[in-house]
């Protein structure tokens, strides 16, 4: 049976890697979309594990030969989604998690419209304002302008299949754990079976 | 939150009724929908727990006032599903569980289109004619009928939004709670909450 790709997304803050670490140490047979980079590895970064790290020459080629799924441009690094890495392991059976920007998953959907797209918000706004701060890694302007783009993001909710509340970790893993096994009980999957039986 | 109203149907013999049961036993928030008939009360049942009891004037009134989501009749007597309970019971916050016939389940998705409509298949031909057979109740003429019956409502499978092989109560059981959760994620149900943030 093949696999089937689950877009999550969210704005910056909310817990998407928390929670997608969360969900890999309980479940098997998903694929990590690891993201091609131009950018340098910083020390103990692996190439093929933390990003495939390319030259601009080669990011530029992928992009000409419609290579990415998604890819933008982010302080003058190019970052993105190869597809055949996705595709790949979707042939092996393996569910694929996108973990991605808002943007980056409107990019997924107009090529892969039937990838499953599931938006992770937070319990409330004081909360993610609060966990940008709390990360006490950027200055107060750059948590502004995230904030700013938070709130551009929330528009595109409503267009989701699903919308995760990440109000605690095992909230949020339980309910993606059951989006990907209802997401198994398409149809589209089991239709074989049925026309099998009659 | 409103509660939502799944339909859970699949040919007779497919163990739509222990499925179900198990369903009620793990889970809480759930309103199993009572069917009124016009049968008379076999020994031990009781007027609103196995069904509502009504007489035939009473169920022709009903049909007449459109208060049943589907109605049928069924070696003489008449059984229908009341919608005052179902919406009494969403209104509630919780969900209502339809245990009907694939006939029935056509007319409440006309009636209600929002409703999550689930086909319980068994994981093979002859399982459901070993399980047909075995309950040893029925003649051999009866049994062939329901396997007719049965192929004829395969065809409608591929329509429903979820598909349940029911191979092991377990599974069955556990892709059923992970579609009623599931459900729950949808933005229809969230995107208040979204907005609210933004």
């Amino acid at each position: 049976m093949r696999g089937k790709t689950f877009i999550i997304a969210g704005p910056s803050g909310v817990g998407k890697g928390t929670i997608t670490k969360e969900l890999f140490a309980r479940q098997r047979n998903l694929y990590f979309s690891v993201s091609a980079t131009t950018r340098s590895p910083r020390p103990g970064e692996v190439d093929g594990v933390h990003y495939h790290f390319i030259s601009r020459e080669e990011f530029e080629q992928w992009i000409e030969q419609d290579a990415f799924l998604e890819h933008a441009e982010y302080i003058g690094n190019f970052y993105g989604t190869p597809k055949r890495f996705v595709d790949e392991a979707m042939e092996r059976g393996e569910d694929v998690i996108l973990d991605i920007e808002v943007q980056g998953a409107e990019q997924v959907h107009c090529k892969r419209p039937e990838a499953i797209r599931i938006f992770i918000a937070p319990p409330s706004w004081e909360e993610l304002e609060h966990r940008l701060v709390s990360r006490g890694t950027e200055s107060a302007e750059k948590v502004r302008s995230r904030l700013a783009r938070a709130r551009e993001e929330f528009a595109f909710a409503a267009d989701y299949d699903y919308i995760v509340i990440n109000n605690t970790l095992e909230n949020a893993v339980e309910e993606l754990q059951a989006i990907i096994l209802a997401e198994h009980c398409r149809p589209d999957e089991r239709v074989d079976l049925i026309n099998g039986i009659s």
